[in-house]
């Protein structure tokens, strides 16, 4: 997919909501335990409860893996499911890999043409023969991580590197990759201050923004600095949605959770004129 | 496993060699290519062929994702292959993962519980949340990437911060997370320079050192300052050993360049009176 087709998508759902699907086989409703396969039927009536109101689907591959090849089958049928009958929803693996050359190639060969996602979330730690493996295939984008939504964010990401800190020179490095007009940025909600000093590096680059609703992080304040004119930006909410109930009526209420997002949205979107 | 368990099998082997389980698909012998699961049976005949002298293997997890569920199920296979004939030998998942807190402990839970790895590769730049959960599994050694072998290691890793670069506080940070103690560290060979300066911040800490052999790493450069009494090294050879030789011979001449390895270190550890 084209960002200008994520960017068209957003604005006819008034909406840049990206759905999390972090599905946890013991948080799942309990009707569905007995399912020949319980995590895709739970993304399934996630997905057909929230699609009205969602641009992109992000499941996050460590909850399949856990599940083994089951999990790793349930993880395709999802975005199988997506494209057959969504195929307007960008898809993320939520993978954060990053690995020397050969090897980022096998993985961006895993997700992007073996599973199918349009992208792929990257970690920067071991450089560019590890991110642009991903960036060489044409209509993927790599969503780099620069700043993320964690504690744990403040160990090194924050770090001052000759003045500028460990984000900002993942960013500024990052921008000088081969294909770099591929890449996308992890920026967490629960730091709006910095997305100032991001969107001074990159003014334009789309933005995955986690950390809003159940790690606290505000809508307002992450699009007061984030947004652009061509949006820019993709805010994640997982838990917030996906579990808003663990009764029958999972899917209703996820489905209720995600439209109040996009409300938001909405009055966000129409008060920037966009 | 406990190290303890790890440097005895050093010391019986007089070996410190970890191979690399890197196993691509497209580089398997021909008459491989009939078997029911090609991937599975050449890591067994490398195996049978190369662990009178190795001390532990490496399977590269993104080669086994690339061919989805069926990759699963042989890297499944493999770890259980080794732990039922050779269980004194460790076991590494190259997964290179790193993710927050709550998905952190799924990937743990994947490689640990699921398929029964004594360790994992972790990558550090989300901090001290997503090292942790992995640190909590008793006997199991988390692998934290530090100073690696590929040319990108040079965009952040060794960059200043405060003085110090990037590699040398992942060192001192990750030293005060919570059970440092099942904490390994990963350090290229094509690095050795550095050695010293890892030793002085982690004298005692196993390190992971690829980058020998295929990527041009000296094993004797990585002694002079990586060894301590209590050997301190796994020193990974992947393509160089599964690789020596397509042809039908392929078990045996890897079992021979694992041998040749083998003597070298044998040299080294007799020299270093260990």
């Amino acid at each position: 997919m084209e960002i200008h087709q994520l960017v068209q998508q957003i604005k006819i759902k008034k909406s840049f909501l990206c759905v999390g699907l972090d599905t946890d086989t013991k948080l799942l409703p309990k009707y569905l335990a007995g399912a020949d396969d319980p995590i895709f039927e739970f993304n399934k009536a996630i997905i057909d409860a929230t699609h009205f109101v969602t641009v992109a689907y992000k499941p996050n591959v460590a909850f399949y893996e856990a599940q083994g090849e089951k999990g790793w089958l349930a993880l395709r049928k999802t975005v199988r499911y997506i494209k057959d009958n969504y195929p307007e929803i960008f898809t993320i693996a939520d993978a954060k890999r990053g690995d020397i050359g050969n090897t980022a190639d096998m993985y961006a060969r895993a997700f992007f043409d073996d599973l199918g996602f349009d992208s792929v979330t990257v970690a920067p730690y071991m450089g560019r023969d590890s991110v642009e493996p991903f960036l060489a295939h044409p209509n993927k984008q790599t969503i780099l991580l620069a700043l993320t939504s964690n504690p744990g964010a403040a160990d090194f990401q924050l770090g001052t590197t000759d003045q500028t800190a460990l984000f900002e020179k993942v960013l500024e490095t990052s921008q000088t990759y081969q294909n770099a007009h591929n890449l996308m940025y992890v920026v967490g909600a629960t730091r709006p201050e910095y997305f100032q000093q991001v969107r001074k590096i990159v003014p334009n680059s789309f933005l995955l923004v986690p950390g809003v609703g159940a790690q606290g992080g505000s809508l307002a304040e992450v699009c007061k600095y984030g947004l652009t004119d061509n949006i820019g930006l993709l805010v994640n909410a997982s838990r917030a949605v996906i579990y808003a109930s663990s009764e029958a009526n999972f899917a209703e209420k996820a489905g209720e959770a995600a439209f109040k997002l996009q409300e938001e949205m909405r009055a966000i979107l129409n008060k920037a004129g966009i």
